[in-house]
């Protein structure tokens, strides 16, 4: 695709999705991220009665809706999809009309007539910085938030740990699976048609490589599947970081595989990542009770952004007490700045019981 | 979106899923559409031989393969996605080099050095028209066909007929369990989160309706579903149809039901729409071996393109030898010309025996 071409494919690809009520109900159907949101607000009065609040990318518009309901003087709601029409008819049918202001706009785009005491914003993707949203909060942020603001949430972490799984194998079977039914597929080509395909095996091989080995999946975790404390990779104030700070991540981890199964050293089948975020306030305006919102594993079931599984083929098969060491990157695809390359490079650290060669590995996944 | 936005968003949308080989492979491995295609060629060798051709969206190459196997001087294969750079590798390695071109480019922008005396192309899509790219084999026809040449394939027919079928009325379950879903949600969120969504109901209602009611889906029907006789809605010469005749469809239909259910009179679920292509060659180069390609009903399984069906609710009830009279429009959508809206407007005739009161129906699906 020409690079000309990407802002508007991204329109497309993007914001259509969230003109959907079917899309927004499954949002407003997550209890633990309205439980989050609603508390936040609603435990917080201090931080809303007469302040001016922004809501970035409102989307069906409750985020505006509660702070009003918390007393909020004007909250300005900011949503680019056609989605701000429903949120309108939402705020009026509230008896909010006289409060609320939805604006169809990017937030990048949008005019406010003052600047605000808080910000609010659902922005989080999968694995945090998928969808690329947290840009535009920090675009929000820099224009219209007053010194000494709130940002709801305030902080926000990413996390990975070692995970069991049977996953990897699974997907490198299906992925031979592919590769041996492209080999059937050349030789009926060849016998039938008359046409030798196999110089198309090894574009194919990588294809299917991509797609089975280097694409991470929505999983939801059991925590009984952890195979080591997560290391919290980055751990952001959103009133401090910078666009520079999320724009490409190259940070260390150390995991210590704890957990070793009846029959053997443990496998560690995939690295899991998820991410955390809290309401703590700012500075100036701290909140009377704090309120977090994790997206860890849980016995209970996954929030709607389950966690992103980094599957290993093979895995590593690492005894108890066992140390990783390693990196990750992550980079915005060149093709769509939304999306993500995360490349994780590892080797077992200086623990007492490794059973495998110290050698580095490393891999890289599309979160798609 | 931006009427400005359509062109880019359709770059994106479209092309992109040409250029993956697990795609061209899916194309590849459909033997009726294989074969109709190879034997078009190889049956036909006089239209080839020593001739010049032209291949419109070749992907993987394999028709411009044939052509040239078949003795043509010079193949030009044009390729929009980045598929080309595979084809050439694939033309190369099976020793065609010198006699094929592939040149990555839209039809519509391409160059060639001279007019040629075939025009090879596999551009339909469901129910013939979606993808609209009939309309680029036109554009390259009366740019680049040298008059007397042959269009391949020559003739291209699009089908309706009655069909039984239980998945109108699961559909409609589904729809209806959706807003149910919907209703329990607008209670949920007034008692947990404070918030009346009941104000976006009808909105709801009318999104679910769109998807399940109004939206066509890919079928593969047993020819004992199959209800009347098709009645064959459009029938085109590839050498004289026209842009302006493709544009938009306003058809007449006269379809009669001709089996009656073992139980009472049998009920219509569904129309279903297919297509059929003929290879014949011009009027000034008949083809020695004319090869017919269908898409209809088959007990042996639907090609890849299956056959669309516009599930109807309620269901037509109509006894045997009862007639449906109506006509069929079919628009491309405002905001992706690539992609229908189909609208049926029917009513029972005057056959004998009618059990439904005489009126007119009508309905409008989406082919997605």
């Amino acid at each position: 695709m020409k690079p000309d071409k990407i802002g508007d494919a991204d329109f497309a690809n993007y914001f259509c999705t969230y003109g959907y009520l079917y899309h927004q109900k499954d949002m407003l159907e997550d209890q633990q991220r309205m439980t989050a949101y609603h508390d936040a607000v609603r435990l917080n009065p201090a931080l809303f009665r007469g302040k001016t609040v922004l809501d970035v990318g409102t989307g069906s518009g409750i985020l505006a809706i509660w702070a009003a309901q918390c007393g909020a003087r004007k909250v300005y709601a900011v949503e680019a999809t056609y989605m701000a029409t429903h949120a309108k008819k939402l705020v009026e049918a509230n008896g909010l009309g006289d409060v609320v202001t939805i604006i169809q706009s990017t937030v990048e785009e949008v005019e406010l007539p003052e600047q605000v005491d808080v910000i609010i914003s659902e922005w989080m993707g999968y694995f945090l910085l998928r969808e690329s949203m947290f840009d535009s909060v920090i675009v929000a942020r820099d224009r219209w938030l007053k010194p000494g603001g709130a940002m709801f949430p305030s902080h926000a972490t990413m996390s990975i740990a070692p995970i069991r799984t049977g996953v990897n194998s699974q997907k490198h079977a299906e992925y031979e699976d592919s590769c041996r039914g492209w080999d059937e597929f050349v030789d009926d080509t060849k016998d039938h048609y008359g046409v030798d395909m196999s110089a198309l095996t090894e574009t194919f091989d990588a294809e299917q490589r991509e797609f089975f080995l280097n694409t991470s999946a929505w999983v939801d975790i059991h925590p009984s599947q952890v195979l080591g404390k997560a290391c919290v990779i980055c751990d952001w104030d959103l009133h401090k970081v910078t666009l520079e700070d999320i724009k490409n991540l190259d940070v260390p981890f150390e995991l210590r595989i704890h957990e070793t199964g009846a029959s053997g050293p443990s496998e560690v089948g995939a690295f899991a990542g998820w991410f955390d975020v809290s309401f703590r306030g700012s500075e100036a305006n701290p909140c009377e009770n704090v309120v977090d919102l994790t997206t860890a594993p849980d016995a209970n079931g996954a929030t709607h952004w389950g966690q992103q599984a980094f599957y290993l083929s093979p895995g590593i098969s690492a005894a108890d007490g066992a140390h990783l060491e390693g990196r990750l990157e992550m980079q915005r695809k060149k093709e769509n700045q939304r999306l993500y390359d995360v490349r994780l490079t590892w080797r077992q650290g200086d623990g007492e019981k490794i059973n495998e060669s110290v050698g580095e590995r490393r891999n890289v996944w599309h979160i798609e």
